[in-house]
């Protein structure tokens, strides 16, 4: 009878496919999926429970390979209604996994062994329309109309594409001194685009206000009431590395840290994967990387420590620059436990890796994908990294939108219009 | 014996799949494959003529449709050797279709009948992707070692980006005096970029010059003595946009105009398409689209002419600022045999046509998707374009790289970190 009260209440009414309900990743109290966050018992974070029981792998491959060049083609396994691939929204994913034998080279990997996967394919140019995509999905099960979020960048130009193609409106809140540039990629989608007087801890602090205020209502905040939604975006790179790899788990992953969310899903898509037995389970690495201008999570794995001290960021990789990152404990955890590691790069070492993946794989990347290859870069020279391994280095996002990291980049030669002018410079 | 003797002085000892020759467009004289452009009898240009009479229309569909996600799944229809996806290249194309249901909806077409190319989704987020994986695939077949152009813009970034994945040299020229963004954006590969002390015209004289001497010797210019192969890339588009509407041809087509060489060769798609029994032969319209400040096809067609007086370009819509396109006369051609117009929009129809397709659809596209936009809405409105037809518009470029063009773009408003001043500024 306990047993039958408990399901009773947990049980949802919307329907976001295999998801079963919001599960607290401290106390495992469950709720009923909805716009909530945090746990009610011990203000832990909540996060998606799925039921998968129904699945049987062979069927299961056959029909994500059947399905669209996007992450809908994962609808099984994600928080969404089976016709998902019919509704009006940005489709991302089924980036390239590029087979990366030059930057191989330079770094003294095995050929055949380094892959780059490239999030710059997707319709922003930043793995931020994944998970924009899922929050869009569960902000029209729970029949929001507008969608929202507070960004300095990337996100603002996901959340503003996401819902002009849904038909949603949408509110985006940035600090109201960022770079015009910035302001530009944002405001082009004629969304609300509110500038805020006031720095990003400012924006945030009026957001979660705002939330709680009947002017927020039917409001949509993809990473704060529409978050553990939103949140499972991430496991599609998960997805697509192994099912790219021909369903097989890479040895090692190099994956940037921001907030730390992107990490922990991308290791709870694997788990899910080796579970359903859509890949064999045998052991994988997991290695974060920071900015050293903003590394709190390297600091405390470094210094053995389980709890992470927060930083005041100072660094050109603006997109990962959140001093105190929510899942960065969870972070340490997967690190440790995977046998993985994790480390920063100075700004320096960041420009050097833009141009080094640039130069040898033809790939411009965000200041995020200058990271992730600087530190891949530092970890083989360290040996901590196994160049013999298959190993898989995240770009998240697209140089166009980082042109000033780069800004000294230029002319290799200045000739006249003649012959001579060419050979005097040495280019014949 | 005479048939023998023509077919052996024009037999091709390179192996790009199904290219059996070049042939004159003007002429038809024929010649084997090799890094030439202009007809030695007329000198009317060169483009590929194949041998298609192996296939058979149903294998045909099944093998491209097992084949991978970007144009080599065209191999079979393409100048490229059969183990082309094998190779190092950026493997552009299979860029999405999007149904855009809100665009149709504000122009004024039936729900469900218009369709965006979105070509903003290769890898360097232009067409020129396309078009340079076909050259650099004949520049492996002819042996050369260094991948070259003279550019403005998109395909500086492309050719060195192709040049880096495939482990050419590159080298490209560029007027000395290009906005910083862009020198950026084609220096960030590392290739040889050499700016030229004078114009366009200047650097474009001096690559003719270049290849003329023992100096350009092993070198593949991708617009020049490659132009046959690298043209050939713009049929892909024809055929994804074929594929993706389920093997249907669409009933009406608006391109955009440069030199007019990507209009051509999509026709040309589109007809091989029919010859070989992919799709039912049925009419088709081909519009195209110019910038007003550089009209000088849609000026002949409207003005009746079968020649196209130069214009001097003076407009935002840089990517298509060719004020002597190559192949205007072919493009007038086209245009009145499929039924299809010629029609021009001010900068002012850009800029509103690039903001429209990112409010409505998500798309934030390059000037010259806001033409083909602003010609499509024109076109409607005129009652030239039939809105009860299916119609693709393309988008060929990214709005990332024209954000001048759309600086005026900005916040919607600025208030204080709080709930009143949110009120007050009629947000809630």
């Amino acid at each position: 009878m306990a047993a039958q009260t408990v399901a009773s209440t947990t049980e949802s009414t919307v329907d976001l496919g295999p998801a079963a309900a919001l599960s607290c990743r401290e106390c495992g109290h469950r709720v009923p999926l909805g716009p909530v966050f945090a746990c009610e018992e011990c203000f832990g974070p909540l996060e998606i429970a799925y039921d998968f029981s129904a699945y049987d792998a062979e069927e299961l491959r056959k029909r994500i390979e059947a399905g669209p060049a996007n992450i809908w083609r994962y609808a099984p396994l994600l928080p969404v209604p089976a016709d998902v691939a019919d509704k009006p929204n940005l489709n991302p994913g089924w980036t390239k996994l590029v087979k990366a034998d030059h930057l191989a080279n330079e770094l003294g990997v095995d050929a055949g062994k380094l892959f780059v996967k490239d999030d710059s394919g997707n319709p922003t140019h930043s793995f931020k329309d994944r998970v924009v995509a899922q929050a869009l999905e569960a902000a029209r099960a729970f029949g929001f109309t507008t969608l929202s979020c507070s960004s300095t960048g990337n996100l603002a130009g996901a959340v503003g594409a996401a819902a002009a193609r849904a038909g949603f409106r949408s509110c985006v809140f940035i600090p109201h001194d960022l770079e015009q540039g910035k302001v530009v990629m944002a405001a082009i989608y004629g969304g609300e685009l509110v500038g805020i007087e006031g720095n990003y801890d400012d924006v945030n602090r009026f957001c979660s206000e705002l939330i709680g205020d009947p002017a927020g209502e039917g409001w949509g905040f993809v990473n704060v009431n529409l978050r553990p939604y939103y949140a499972e975006g991430s496991k599609t790179l998960a997805y697509e590395i192994c099912e790219q790899l021909g369903w097989q788990l890479p040895d090692q992953l190099v994956v940037p840290i921001a907030s730390g969310s992107q990490l922990t899903k991308i290791d709870k898509g694997l788990q899910e994967l080796i579970k359903l037995g859509l890949v064999e389970d045998k052991p994988y690495k997991i290695f974060g990387a920071q900015a050293e201008g903003c590394s709190p999570v390297s600091t405390a794995f470094k210094a053995g420590h389980d709890v992470v001290r927060p930083q005041k960021p100072n660094t050109i990789a603006k997109s990962l620059a959140i001093g105190n990152p929510a899942d960065g404990p969870y972070v340490l955890d997967i690190a440790r436990r995977t046998g993985g590691f994790v480390e920063d790069v100075t700004d320096e070492q960041v420009v050097d890796a833009i141009k080094i993946l640039a130069r040898t794989e033809g790939i411009f990347a965000e200041t995020a994908g200058g990271v992730t290859v600087g530190v891949t870069k530092k970890l083989i020279e360290n040996g901590v990294l196994d160049p013999t391994r298959t190993t898989v280095v995240l770009n998240t996002g697209d140089g166009l939108k980082t042109l000033d990291a780069v800004a000294g980049t230029g002319l290799t030669a200045t000739i006249r219009p003649n012959l001579d002018s060419f050979r005097e410079a040495g280019l014949a």
